[in-house]
């Protein structure tokens, strides 16, 4: 499998690079960013922290203005940017023109209806192919990896960690998606990959999968309380109770006055690769 | 004097906020960003750190990428970005329509000629009237300012600083355009705004200033050996000349492999946060 070099620029020690690759989960182009911290002059293979975006993000927002390549420098570990779906005149797109479903919304999940299908395959693109395609191109350990997320990204991150036990050692979210079939985006965009299966969506939905015995160590979760989604789509409390049923260890930190922005995440990013950082060196 | 306020959104402990107001300098309106860093709960006065910005760039580039807002609420500093122009359908622009002259690249100077004087009186906006207005709506400690700034802004925080003895009290650049009279994007700006008039352009040269005997305590620059203006735009090696003649303690430091991006601007942020906070905290 081949990349392409799109940049590679020197920041804060290591190099913020932007690539992209053919997909074959996808059959689409995709790009993402990975920022390699100096520690990777030791030659040997160095922990990564997967970082998924929410809605109508591309891998440039985090590595805008996501404030992560001090910490991850000081830490010693990968940073990877995925885009948030399939992009593309080929790619289908919301059928009411609208940015919370389609392109840009991917919501991490193998869809299973057309014309979703055929492009739609985040959840294989996020835990296989990309993966693999950065193994063979960079020194990633590939057991010591954390995913983090932020909104539907957040979604993402707690999903697929809850999904596939033991493949991601630590894990933390920003303003999560955490019941998507208790709330608008969210019920939006299962109708449409996964149809009308409420099995399916429960196989999607983080509170149900932590209801029907799913588990993490720990979880990190901050989400602001000013956040204009917080009580329609984020809904924290949901995934507070199915943590405490379950015996999960969350730490669920809302943080006065903060909104869903970037000015959020990258006042809390520090934090978070730390907390990474921490599990992943165990 | 009124503020309009754009945004206001929590961030790091403290407040980014995004204003406009009427400009009488400029006879226009004009952008700014201004964050508020958690400190200002003591109800005293702070210091404040003004950032100039480089060509084409708005108070936006620097807001969302400069990585500024961990430092300065560590070090409970005011960080003031400016917008680089007048702008707006009145506001003339580049007879080439190149993005280096006109709205977006003021040069931090008060225009002589015509038609570009009624509108581009930069260095009499951010010397005089802005902190006047910002005096007036946030709690700054006018005896405790300090000005940094990027290549077109790095010539600003020179130019102002060398200009205005003792109304900045520390001074530091990133890639700064340090002897526009003696480089393609200086020499175009200085004759529009500035006729022939050689004598004029000293003045608002940084090395012509100081071998005029303009002088600073100190100052810190920092610049990419991998930025692709630095040897035909930025020519650092002039100004080191004219701070070892005339004994000003310049700490020029070359970055390996860094480039004129704010990746490059960020890494070293922090530093000039904190070379500022000593200064102004004195």
């Amino acid at each position: 499998m081949t990349i392409e070099t799109i940049s590679e620029v020197a920041a804060h020690g290591g190099v913020q690079g932007v690539y992209r690759h053919a997909s074959a989960a996808t059959n689409s182009d995709m790009v993402f960013s990975l920022f390699m911290p100096p520690q990777v002059e030791r030659g040997e293979p160095l922990p990564v922290l997967w970082y998924l975006s929410g809605l109508t993000c591309t891998h440039a927002n985090v590595t805008e203005k996501g404030e992560y390549r001090a910490a991850c420098a000081a830490a010693g570990m990968i940073f990877i940017a995925p885009d948030t779906s399939p992009r593309g005149p080929d790619v289908p797109d919301d059928p009411d023109g609208l940015w919370d479903f389609g392109q840009g919304a991917g919501f991490y999940l193998d869809a299973t209806e057309a014309p979703w299908d055929r492009h739609f395959n985040m959840a294989t693109y996020i835990t296989r192919e990309l993966p693999d395609l950065v193994a063979d191109h960079f020194p990633i350990d590939r057991n010591a990896q954390g995913i983090c997320g932020h909104s539907m990204g957040g979604h993402g991150a707690l999903t697929l960690a809850l999904k596939h036990p033991g493949h991601y050692r630590s894990v933390s979210a920003f303003s999560p998606i955490v019941a998507p079939r208790q709330v608008p985006w969210g019920r939006k965009a299962l109708r449409h990959y996964l149809g009308a299966n409420d099995a399916a969506w429960r196989a999607h939905d983080s509170v149900a999968l932590i209801e029907e015995g799913a588990r993490l160590d720990d979880l990190l979760i901050d989400i602001g309380d000013g956040d204009p989604f917080l009580e329609k789509e984020l809904r924290p409390e949901l995934i507070e109770a199915a943590c405490l049923d379950a015996g999960i260890a969350l730490e669920l930190r809302r943080q006065p006055g903060y909104d869903h922005s970037y000015y959020f995440i990258s006042t809390f990013m520090a934090d978070h690769v730390r907390w990474h950082a921490e599990r992943l060196s165990r």
